[in-house]
């Protein structure tokens, strides 16, 4: 993997050192860490390695993203199976490169081991550019709720691939490769944004986070959710209501916000529903009482 | 083993959220991530939970300070099986928390998840404190080469744990709890080293690193490397000769730098060998060809 790591403009001394070197001009860092782990987070016979590669850039760029920061630096660590193919490794590097590209955060460094399980560490760096970070805490009675970014998709993309089917192309694809909207998450930091995260545990189940965290309550309405006709026709194909996928699919990554009007509302983010006193998510006025959504492992 | 992350100065906003956020007053951070794979990097049958958490701290920590950095905060990954026993989690965050706490590095963020194998992966940021890093590619022909830390203990008591025995206690301790230097990195880079790095390869692997990327040559004098009377009594009871697992040896995590003069050398490092214009390693003068030291892999 080594050789596909580089550095860049935030990178001041890149792998191949004990350590990294990174710019830090807001005297600030946002870090966050994740692990994919096959079996757990993605299946080798479902996904290629360019799949995985952009799906373990995508979901820690879109943590922090969800900070109202800007992505620069990611470092990562890789557990192989003694029988990967080299192969397997130089096109996840490649993708999980190109992901990290689309935002300029670069890949400073990593660790190579084996391991029986293959295994995906990923630490995502990112700059704040002066502004305060966007918690989860920061949701206000009167704040509006607002989302961007495709929502369900992936759930209907696992639900198909679940059933042994391979198509439709579009919905298995947005389950293998995630696209979160990264530059959202500064663009509503700009805006006032109150409270964020990403969409990666279900809108319900993450919309509760906020919700625990402000202290405050959150309803949404499903009128305000789009489901596209695609996810509609495989809804019925698979005689299930897409609604539940947007309600608590994850994956997607989607970029969920609370703001303090419907007038400081970005333009590429919809307002689904409101913040008022008191606790917990309501849909439609009413509690949905839902386990989150865990890929491979079952409720939590 | 979220209630036992938390804050500390250098934490602005800790677990719980998207990511964590740090205080970098210097403008630059240095970061390092490190796999623990079980079976690879540590045996549970060999090693207590708070072993592995202090290890899997020195480790990450050890090159954060072979950059001349202090460390500030650490995120962890963990991998387990389901049958884990939380008692285990615990054990190894608190010992894990205690060696970061050691060097005032404080537990930011984490992400925990299941897996078949037991899997560690820690992410370490650093402070330089405003001066440069030192890193692998200063050495000039001229420079001194200086050592300090504990060295060969871990490879003793790994060689002690292999052949079935369970004494000498203090080298077994050495193998499972490696104590790093760590004060001695920043002292190092406020003293002039020209390039450092901790040896966690083996000392002779590791100044291949250093005079590699330096473009130099480096000669070691073992008469200069000191063998304690345990190793000694160790080496004549396994018939090993202990010089070899001080060459050879890695997970002790002493720092091994050069200096641009004997009078340079800060007092807690002991001068053994010399750079010269050339490439490779000499050891009294002749090369030393030695495969790397790998915990249970085996030759690299």
């Amino acid at each position: 993997m080594t050789e596909r790591l580089r550095g860049g403009p935030s990178c001041l001394l890149g792998p191949g050192d004990d350590a990294a070197l990174i710019r830090v001009p807001d005297g600030r860092v946002v870090a966050s860490v994740d692990l994919l782990v096959e079996g757990t987070h993605f299946r080798r016979d479902w996904s290629s390695a360019e799949d995985i590669g952009i799906k373990a850039a995508a979901q820690n760029l879109a943590d922090i993203a969800a900070m109202g920061a800007v992505p620069t630096a990611v470092l990562v660590g890789l557990a192989c199976p003694a029988d990967l193919p080299v192969a397997w490794a130089r096109e996840f590097t490649a993708a999980f490169d190109a992901e990290c590209a689309l935002v300029g955060a670069v890949l400073v460094g990593g660790d190579v081991s084996r391991s029986p399980t293959l295994t995906v560490a990923v630490t995502a760096l990112g700059d704040l550019q002066g502004r305060p970070p966007v918690t989860r805490s920061g949701a206000e009675p009167g704040d509006v709720v607002a989302l961007t970014g495709r929502l369900g998709w992936s759930a209907a993309g696992f639900a198909v691939l679940s059933r042994g089917f391979r198509s439709p192309a579009v919905v298995i694809a947005a389950h293998r490769r995630p696209a979160p909207p990264y530059a959202e998450g500064p663009v509503a930091a700009t805006c006032g944004a109150t409270a964020m995260c990403d969409v990666s545990d279900g809108l319900v189940q993450d919309l509760r986070h906020i919700a625990t965290a402000s202290a405050v309550q959150i309803g949404i309405e499903t009128a305000r959710l789009e489901i596209g006709p695609k996810l509609q026709d495989v809804g019925r194909a698979l005689n299930v209501d897409p609604m539940r996928w947007l309600l608590t699919g994850g994956e997607d990554h989607p970029l969920v916000a609370t703001f303090p009007s419907a007038a400081s509302v970005p333009a590429a983010w919809t307002v689904i529903g409101h913040v008022r006193e008191g606790e917990g998510v309501l849909v439609d006025g009413a509690p949905y009482p839902l386990p989150g959504w865990d890929a491979f492992r079952g409720a939590r």
